[in-house]
């Protein structure tokens, strides 16, 4: 019998990703008579999303109804399932900031903005507290890592990440001529920063094959293939991390990386592709942001068209998203191994119990359910993974607890920081913004010098 | 009644170290009857340290005898302490290193020598498990914290730094107008990473004190001064630093400080004074080498002189060093508060128990027993203490389990590396190095990439 349920989903004007949702929830049968709650500030983002999933529910007769809603209390109340894909300003909005941050020496931004996206969800999580606190939240905005970390740590809700990033494992198994369908993996760490330590064809060891292929078929693949986007699987950076850690990178963490692959376009056309180099660079991330639009307005113009058939434009497949299998697994006791983003919990050895780490685990009634995945060698460990927690704490302490000295350590850590007045110049810059005044004014009465002592 | 026992000294050959040692033994009357073997490998800089020390103890009428060794074993054999403070190469041979470095974009040199010095440690460390289990290691060469560190993970053995940088208190105080015998101070950390927490003068705190002296008085101090090379705790870095963590940095902790303090030389006379550009510049280091040398020069002099009377070149006085209160605390049950740097085991909070710290400690018969002083703030912990302690790791892993990855992360991670050329260059440039030939014959054989897993 199926169970319905309440999903309020925030952000919910991205029309790719609702989109996808929707599609998603008309086909989970198993959750047939829920309700969803669209949620998002922008009227204009939202309204057409609303139609579209009324009209795809209503051509599948999906047995799903939508509302749509520009507060949060409304998508809130009595949900069961939170899911929040809100982006502070939208790309627009960082489009512009990275634009003037790279006046002042930082090759394609700072990412200052993670401060305001970190805040966000700090307040999504909080007004759960007080209006669904028995609901899950599924975060899908990013930053995940530092998100979900603050969420957890500051208030009672249940938090999950969910990502797309570990189906990278997938690609790799293409190009080593598997067949994605019979490989199991395990990369783990934190969001946009997992490592495969386990693959495996069919019960045999595959990990062997990533050497192989390095040494007889990398260059030819490089030289050959003209990559997306969306490449980055496979990059030279991506086999450069591997040579470093001993450990293959998995999804969008080749796209960070080290600071020595992003210096210039340049190198990222070396490390990231000629054509492109990479999602990340001037080329490649306007090449995203065009095809994001493309699909934005492909879905707006399909709902604003009654005469159009939704499901012959968006099949009803599912979309390959977690989200669903992961609300299916929780309500109905469907046993799934899911990639999740949670509190450690003891799961990897060495990182704190109150930091959210991306590891495989079980989901089913009882809850989510984390392997214990064991050590990372001293490599991973002690050049990226606690680099990238001391990192995330930088930013999480920034959000929650604004101080201008802090955002200086990030920037003075930054390799591309040249010299300490760049460093004093950019940080009261982005604390003189408008949307950073609120962070500004509690910087300004952060604990002073001595405080802590007394 | 006094306690006889029986000291090595290691490197022994460190004439100003070994003059001071000599002096504190032969006025620690609690010890009398006791002996000490003086051992270096160089026997040109051990046979004049050797006479100096039979003529110091007999002028003075010191019931202490002293012999010399060219070997370890002769110095290990039967002794209750082992104090160490050998130097890979001696000073020579890392200037002529630092030339080297510098030739590649690394100025003032990048300390590589450190693994060997760590591995120096080490293989004393493992000789005292052999020849005298029981003894103390009192380890004054430097790096104290990654050495201790190391030492205390591989070994057996008990392990205790001590260094004198702590007292930068008392220059802090006396610069305050206060007494500093009158001042009680915990500054807590690692070696050369201490902060300070407390402080104290007559029962009445006097951390607002240095913000009065920074507000009011610190331009003029830094204008009308002209510092020696020793001069470091009150220097411009000083107060930046404690601008930005919010605890006052103490003794050595200045010298390193951040990349922007130690760009050029430029940099370094405006955070460590103008005439000399601090401690660790060309100039300033310079003269701290001259001075020694003059030291030096003075100590073989007065040694081969017959005729000169050393208690009067060198006053019979304590030299202020930790070395003899400490044997004489533990020896003779003289219950004394010390700075040490010993194994954590919970003293500061969020740092792992397996990782040697500086803090204060009770030191008596019952052995060395660190205070718990809890939780040092945000700001210092990530940006500083945690930075510090996987830089460290780092190391130590090196030291140990030599891998040219881990020196390549090294290298990448320094703010001087302009690109990854550079750091492959001056990678393979180390470990091609003569005196680096076990470690770089140990990094060949360092795990395959996915060895782990298997």
């Amino acid at each position: 019998m199926p169970s319905a349920i309440k999903v309020g989903v925030i952000g919910a004007g991205s029309a790719t990703f609702s989109a996808g949702l929707v599609r998603d929830i008309c086909l989970q049968r198993s959750l047939a008579g829920s309700h969803v709650t669209l949620m998002d500030i922008d009227e204009d983002r939202l309204a057409p999303v609303h139609t579209f999933a009324q009209r795809y529910a209503a051509e599948l007769g999906a047995d799903v109804t939508f509302d749509m809603a520009l507060d949060r209390e409304q998508a809130l109340g009595d949900a069961d399932f939170v899911i929040n894909t809100a982006m502070y300003g939208g790309h627009d909005y960082v489009e512009g900031l990275r634009e003037r941050t790279e006046d002042r020496g930082y090759y394609r931004g700072f990412r200052v903005e993670q401060i305001l996206n970190i805040r966000l969800m700090l307040s999504v999580a909080r007004d759960m507290e007080r209006l669904c606190p028995e609901a899950w939240l599924i975060q899908a905005g990013n930053p995940v890592f530092e998100g979900c970390t603050a969420m957890s740590r500051e208030t009672g809700v249940k938090v999950c990440g969910i990502c797309h990033g570990h189906y990278g494992c997938r690609e790799l198994a293409g190009t080593l001529g598997l067949d994605p369908e019979k490989v199991t993996a395990q990369a783990i760490g934190f969001n946009h920063c997992i490592f495969l330590t386990h693959f495996e064809c069919e019960g045999r060891d595959a990990l062997p094959l990533i050497d192989e292929w390095v040494a007889r078929d990398s260059e030819a693949f490089w030289r050959d293939r003209r990559p997306g986007y969306w490449d980055n699987q496979m990059a030279r950076a991506a086999v450069e991390i591997y040579k470093l850690l001993g450990l293959f990178p998995i999804g969008d963490t080749t796209r960070k990386g080290g600071w020595w692959f992003h210096t210039d376009l340049e190198a990222k056309k070396r490390w990231y592709g000629e054509e492109l180099g990479g999602f990340d660079s001037e080329i490649g991330w306007s090449e995203y942001l065009r095809s994001l639009d493309e699909e934005v307005s492909r879905i707006h113009e399909a709902a604003a068209d009654e005469s159009a058939k939704l499901t012959e434009a968006f099949p009803p497949e599912p979309s390959g998203e977690q989200h669903l299998p992961l609300i299916d697994a929780l309500v109905n006791d469907n046993r799934v191994e899911l990639q999740v983003n949670v509190p450690n919990h003891g799961a990897i050895e060495g990182i704190p119990d109150d930091v959210v780490v991306e590891v495989p685990a079980l989901c089913s009634a009882r809850g989510i359910q984390p392997y214990h995945v064991g050590r990372l060698p001293d490599l991973v460990m002690v050049n990226v993974i606690l680099p990238r927690l001391l990192e995330a704490e930088r930013w999480i302490h920034l959000a929650l607890r604004p101080d201008a000295r802090m955002l200086m350590a990030i920037i003075l850590e930054d390799h591309r920081t040249k010299s300490y007045e760049q460093a004093e110049q950019f940080c009261r810059e982005v604390l003189a913004r408008p949307e950073f005044g609120e962070v500004a004014e509690e910087a300004r009465h952060a604990a002073p010098a001595t405080e802590h002592q007394r």
